[in-house]
């Protein structure tokens, strides 16, 4: 047995309350070492008191299933309910060899009598309903659709900035505006609720200066160039008649240059009342101007990544909490939002977060709060500072072994089942999932324009566990570089839409839509992984209904006899998988 | 190499702030697998911008050291400083095969120059000394004496409590009072500051029926039969101007059944104003006596254990919160008390805890919080819940390996190096570890009657990272078994103390206030360690200094050719450990 793989860490992911009454154990060991493994478990003050001395406890046992797989492990899960609201439990582990050892809090040993008697388990002490992550519900059926304010839809001209250029009539740039905002995308709300969207992601739409709006000036008006408030009031009500939830960013991390705060910083220096709101080790505040604005080497403040445009606010300050803390709860109890996507979230205080967390949950309970963090996020999403992260993680990995196909499917398939093993079940179901964003290349792109096999990597993205987003313009076919190159204009002429992707994203979307709760809580198993004909398929199965997905990214047709018409098909003729092909089966 | 057992666990105790500005990164890997890791680390935005392209990430390389090894795993281990407040890493791993491995956020695979232009960090995103743990230096320094407040000292015969027996005329009872009280301890202050004791850690002192007094009727005053208040404040105000610290037992987890709030649900129960601060499960509250009056197995409300003396608070109650809480403030603003120790913590909701260290620590920067968990204590030590935990686990093991010897001594040093791990050195440095307490039997005992084996086990406890605690009369020799029986009658006459333990201890105290930053902050390796003969040596190095602490558990007297005198010897005779033997070089 290789002991040393072993791994168990209580009180974590790995052993936590997933639904009101049942507890969900995991024990990670080495891949295809372990033959079985028991879950020894009760009430820690269960044995009976006069009976103490003997040391018997009085436990149930169940055999945990192996749930998960990498290629490196496997992961064991059980789920279990108490009598008691208190829980301990010890692991039973048999190899593949018939070794047999015992794991408990304090050591991994030769399971014998004597080993028994000496149990210390874990221990979930006690189970409070405060502590559990539970994240609001309707994040489990909802397709995101990330807007790019300045670029989705021009609805009222009248606001347009000086020098906005005519729609799409240029290639974008870190400069150009063309005239989006609020009252476009309230204008193509029949077209999104068309297409299936019941979420609304929205880049920030506070007063700025640049065309992203990341460098914000003020959190408490709508940029004049997006529209004002009465529009904003607008654009949420009417999406919520319809279903649909909105989500606005939260650039917390820094202010823009242009801030109020800022200026008052660089006008007064140290004696500036706003000195303390941000990390300044030097005054007065400097840096050398380089051909790159936002680049900079001798700052004397700090700022996000290298630009000088965006000082870096001091979260461990209480009056920049309070401010902060305050345009949280506007936007909510002001406007109904339903959702925080929190901006560069992971270079933010974790005490803030956890203040941010239960403040804006108790406005809204089932309020949503989405950190942006580019890697593992498990010390945000281990308690309660967001309800989920950006996955980009997953957009890695499955862009890596789907487009670029950089890793081999195996590997796709580990890393993908390691990923969901870093956090909770309930957390999983959540996280936003997205395959391109205004930050990379986009999915068509990357595809090197095949929308075939764009439309691929999008139905594995809807058939996994967690929240689907897709970038705007993705359902039409819209390509771009990396940034500023992926912001391009939306086209609206039916001539410049795809309208074969739009026709499959209406179907796809549907399809999520309509069995959300075998994509949120069914078992996820890949099967039939060929990595020299590049094919395989995803099993989701929930009680008696499974799915099977498969997926031929190889030019060798795959011969697959279906027993049942699919659900969802593509690049499937007479009972061969083409290139780029799948098809959606259920049973 | 074995890949399954290599283990790394971001943001944790495992990736964490230090110091001000220096960070520990641990790896964890199979034992005696691994021949190298080197760490690769710098700023995740330390490229040149303009060459972001090319993917150059400007990066340091440093090589780690195996810091602590158990039977199955090493532990590597480097410090690094980043000049800027950000870092991003990852490791090379090469075993002793000479197989070389990249190990990053995504994947662990061969190390390659392609494997390398992937690199996607591990991410530490940015130094925030608010989330940093940082106990009280203060613990480091110090040695505690806990005391059972009845049974330490009678200084007031006028508070004694009808049916007080005469001091130590009989054996302890669960019923039983001898008389014990605060001006008991006023007392014997000069007696504990002669023996070097600078923490004083005193069991329940509010009102309550028991004479244990976990039965917390209110805890806004002193139990009558201890004192009062003024004699309470001469108390702290005593041991400051000795320079002792004060620590108070805070039973948070539930009341006592005499209390007003639980006698209100009894009267009135659903419509008791208090039905919301306890967890009912059904009105009225009622169980059924049986000849345990600590057990019962059909109670309509949850309680600690079995005991129907004991209702558990609701600590997501609003009003308890608010009510725990001010009790906190109150004896900390009003009376100065240094520390709580919080009963029973791990069954509390983390909320609750995390509310109640800001408020302390609002209150008192360097206060120190311990929580009573029994087991690995991961889950609240990881972030600021408690500074500490009293560490049964470290006790249950050092017993087990030198007193009872359950265990060998290579597995005792394999678990006590295990559970080091299991958090950050600034938390290890401050754990409460302690041989007995009222809770055990008493460490004379458990080594049925050795006092040289006691003094052997104590010394140990004193070498070790970790503030120590001795459990009172621990060093007169007081002995006794499980509760009630060790919570004796402090024996004050000369006659019945062992006077040899007496001076002994006084050295071992010494020793450890004189040397406490070689054993906070020096390395911690086990050395020579042979089962055979029951033999080792715990090795401490802090710069220039090294203490080699030398154990003979064996009847065979072990040779030792010591360079210099030892600072400390017991059973040291003529180059050579007796049996219980110990000597402490420090060169």
């Amino acid at each position: 047995m290789d002991i040393a793989a072993i791994y168990h860490r209580p009180d974590s992911e790995m052993a936590y309350l997933r639904e009101e009454d049942k507890f969900e154990i995991r024990l990670k060991v080495k891949h295809a070492d372990i033959a079985q493994v028991e879950l020894l478990y009760g009430d820690p003050y269960g044995q009976k008191v006069n009976e103490k001395d003997e040391g018997v406890w009085e436990h149930e046992t169940v055999l945990m299933k192996r749930a998960f797989v990498t290629k490196a492990h496997d992961y064991f899960s059980a789920d279990v309910k108490t009598p008691t609201n208190r829980l301990q439990y010890a692991f039973v582990i048999t190899d593949t060899a018939g070794e047999k050892m015992l794991y408990d809090d304090r050591k991994l040993v030769p399971y014998t009598k004597e080993a028994l008697n000496e149990l210390t388990c874990f221990r979930m002490p006690y189970l409070h309903q405060i502590d559990r992550i539970d994240p609001p519900e309707w994040v489990k059926e909802t397709v995101w659709y990330q807007i790019f304010p300045e670029r989705f839809a021009n609805g009222d001209q009248t606001n347009d900035p000086k020098g906005t250029l005519p729609w799409g009539s240029a290639e974008p740039t870190p400069e150009n505006f063309f005239g989006g905002d609020l009252q476009g995308i309230i204008d193509h709300l029949d077209y999104l609720q068309e297409l299936g969207i019941n979420g609304l992601y929205l880049c920030p739409i506070f007063t700025a200066h640049s065309n992203h709006k990341y460098d914000t000036i003020d959190y408490f008006t709508i940029d004049p160039a997006f529209g004002d408030k009465k529009t904003f009031k607008q654009l949420v009500d009417k999406a919520h008649a319809r279903g649909m939830k909105v989500m606005l960013d939260a650039v917390f991390n820094h202010l823009g240059d242009f801030s109020m705060q800022w200026q008052d910083v660089i006008t007064h220096g140290r004696d500036s009342r706003f000195a303390s709101w941000f990390h300044i080790n030097e005054f007065p505040v400097s840096y050398t101007k380089t051909e790159n604005d936002e680049f900079a080497t001798d700052l004397t403040y700090e700022v996000f990544a290298n630009t000088p445009h965006m000082p870096k606010l001091n979260t461990a300050s209480r009056e920049v909490q309070n401010y902060l803390h305050e345009i949280a709860s506007y936007w909510i109890k002001q406007f109904d939002i339903d959702a925080w996507r929190l901006d560069v979230a992971n270079e933010v205080d974790h005490h803030f977060w956890r203040h941010f967390y239960s403040l804006t949950h108790f406005l809204k309970k089932d309020f949503y709060v989405v950190g942006e963090v580019w890697h593992n996020a498990q010390s945000w999403l281990n308690q309660h500072e967001f309800d989920a992260a950006m996955n980009y993680p997953f957009t890695e990995t499955l862009m890596d072994g789907l487009v670029s196909q950089k890793i081999s499917l195996t590997d796709m398939a580990s890393r993908l089942n390691e990923q969901l093993m870093w956090y909770r079940l309930p957390t999983d179901q959540v996280m936003l999932n997205s395959l391109d964003t205004h930050d990379t290349a986009r999915l068509l792109t990357q595809c090197q324009g095949e929308s075939e096999l764009a439309k691929l990597a999008l139905t594995a993205l809807f058939l996994q566990i967690g929240s689907p987003c897709i970038y705007y313009g993705t359902e039409v076919g819209l390509d771009g570089g990396n940034d500023p190159l992926c912001r391009k204009c939306m086209p609206w002429e039916k001539e410049e839409q795809d309208q074969t992707m739009l026709v499959f994203m209406q179907k796809l979307i549907a399809l999520r839509k309509k069995y959300h709760r075998l994509f949120s809580y069914g078992s996820y198993t890949f099967e039939e992984i060929d990595d020299v004909h590049k094919t395989f398929c995803l099993k989701r199965t929930l009680a008696d209904k499974t799915l099977r997905a498969y997926f031929n990214l190889g030019a060798t047709p795959q011969k697959l006899e279906l027993t049942k018409e699919p659900l969802l098909a593509n690049n499937w003729e007479q009972g061969h998988l083409q290139k780029n092909g799948l098809a959606l089966v259920l049973e």
